[in-house]
């Protein structure tokens, strides 16, 4: 049996407007109709051998969950961290809890803002991974590069072992002309998801994690258990707030890294929601009540009832909604961070979701 | 007794969204906390010799002309015409009203869309005017250009008369090319501000345009006179649809142009707004709540409730309210019209106004 678990988390400040904290990332339709959280849902799904979807999540995050999951068929379980600690803790809840149940099971780790495409493709890369985890390694999916991205982490292959590869090194987000050496040197992007036994991956995080594996586990066992819902217990806020490379994929022997072949973005800024989107033949992306004059290489999205006109734009984002309008540049997209703590001292960041159209 | 009349018509499409068909440009304010209607009431009332203010203008514009009107103390009288028909017939019948009680009367006709905030220079050009308009000449100001505009009209000064001059030609539109000579032979822009005793525009009027003047003259006659009001009959819709610059200004010789040393702008698109905004050290001008990041030369309006965050911006104008947003760059500011009419056809332009902060 396949588990898939579904890690949901991020404010997303960097998809503001669109993105906002009562209603994140994972839960906008940023490409096409349909929302990252709603494809990682349906990418677990059509798996074959795959088992009801597991999310781990904050609590915020969890009425947007029950409505996707409701609207999914009513299957699967959520799982409310009372805090948010990075990815490493949340990780171990969920091995914790399917390993009670079957330890040898093997868990893929999504997340739930990416977007694949390439279902076909995708299905492919974690059938090959998974062989490798029922023999006792902790695989990560590392992507084939399409561009020298400065938006990535990366991952170094290493020795090959039946088919793929040891992971020699996890690399920090690059500079452009590292990343093209990168790209040279056949280094892969860091995508974030991982295929291991259950009970392989809570070897691993007792050996190197155990603070971790331990507040996880008791999280778990203390936390409130219903038919579709667990809430983890306080334990959970004394495990330590890192990462999982940083907790065990850099120091564990057990990690291989394995070929993705697909299209895939973390939809990660505007810029990246435009490369992910369909374009017209002037290279604009538009959703809602959009006119565009002369507009070149343009995302542009319109919440309900509300009309946006573009003139002469090149270049440009301009997402808005009956509170918030944003404005900016594609190259310029790192400054919109600092302007969202701005406005959101303005009181603004309101719960108001936005609505698109498409 | 000096009698100003203020013509108030046109769309404003090139201002979208800010202006639309039921909250039309001169009634917002465009350029600091007042609109331009506002502003050529004040200028009117501020001359030394004014009688209250007549006002020419659509019924769409009533409403709004009323309010302006009782926020500046209640005196003057609305002229609502029962259509449009461009300049010459609204003039003349504002002419026939005032010769009616004051055949010898000087009419200072202004636009209501205009922008010009040094009054005392204001004043002195139209005290210089109003001698020559005395002596039976139809003075037109032309306006020092200081920069090679090709939004405005020219006029071709002639030979002198009494310290002002003659006009030799009234010039369209130019290139930019034409504009430069333009500027090195001292043309003047056609402000479309006129000084004249009543009698001596009617009698040029019944000379070049007798059609427009009898109808003008009849509409007035059998219009519907209140103390505050004058429905003008449906005569007038039978006057030949024409400026006054065709009708009369570019046959009589009774036309002199006065020049006019003062900042002037017709604020016709976004880029006439910034240039006539106060702007920050980047070049920007901001009105509501707005966040600015690396933005420079951008004129930005939030309306009431409404956050709009410019990141890395430049020469761009964003005018956002919660139906409507406009995106343009102030370059391509000749394509909003175009994009105007296709959101029209989308049903958009309601009637709900802009309202800025500033």
């Amino acid at each position: 049996m396949l588990y898939p678990v579904i890690m949901s988390g991020g404010s997303g400040q960097r998809l503001w407007p669109a993105s906002r904290p009562h209603f994140p990332k994972p839960f906008i339709p940023l490409v096409g109709s349909r929302s990252t959280f709603d494809e990682a849902l349906e990418r677990s799904k059509a798996l074959s051998n795959a088992a009801p979807v597991t999310v781990v999540a904050g609590r915020s995050h969890a009425p947007a969950i029950r409505r996707a999951l409701q609207r999914a068929g009513g299957e699967g379980l959520l799982v409310m961290e009372p805090e948010a600690r990075d990815s490493a803790p949340a990780m171990a809840a969920a091995a914790h809890l399917i390993a009670a149940r079957d330890p040898e099971g093997v868990i893929l780790f999504l997340a739930a803002d990416h977007h694949i495409p390439d279902q076909h493709a995708f299905a492919q890369a974690v059938g090959l991974a998974e062989r490798h985890a029922r023999d006792g390694w902790i695989v990560t999916l590392g992507v084939q590069p399409d561009a020298p991205s400065t938006a990535y982490g990366y991952i170094r292959p290493g020795e090959p072992q039946g088919g793929i590869h040891h992971v020699a090194a996890f690399v920090e987000k690059p500079d452009l002309a590292q990343a093209e050496q990168f790209l040279r040197d056949g280094y892969l992007w860091n995508s974030g998801m991982f295929i291991t036994r259950a009970d392989t991956f809570i070897a691993e995080l007792d050996l190197y994690a155990p603070e971790i594996s331990t507040a996880a586990r008791l999280s778990v066992e203390e936390g409130e258990h219903e038919p579709h819902q667990v809430s983890l217990s306080a334990a959970f806020r004394s495990a330590p707030k890192i990462s999982i490379d940083y907790a065990v994929m850099e120091k564990t022997d057990r990690a291989l890294v394995a070929p993705a072949h697909f299209a895939w973005s973390d939809l990660g800024a505007w810029n990246a929601v435009l490369a992910a989107s369909k374009r017209d033949e002037s290279g604009n992306s538009a959703a809602g009540e959009v006119v565009l004059e002369n507009a070149e290489g343009c995302l542009v999205r319109a919440g309900e009832g509300m009309t946006v006109v573009v003139v002469g734009g090149r270049n440009l984002a301009v997402i808005a909604d009956r509170e918030a309008v944003m404005v900016c540049d594609l190259d310029s997209s790192e400054g919109l961070k600092a302007a969202v703590e701005r406005a959101s001292k303005m009181g603004v960041a309101a719960p108001r979701p936005l609505a698109i159209n498409g």
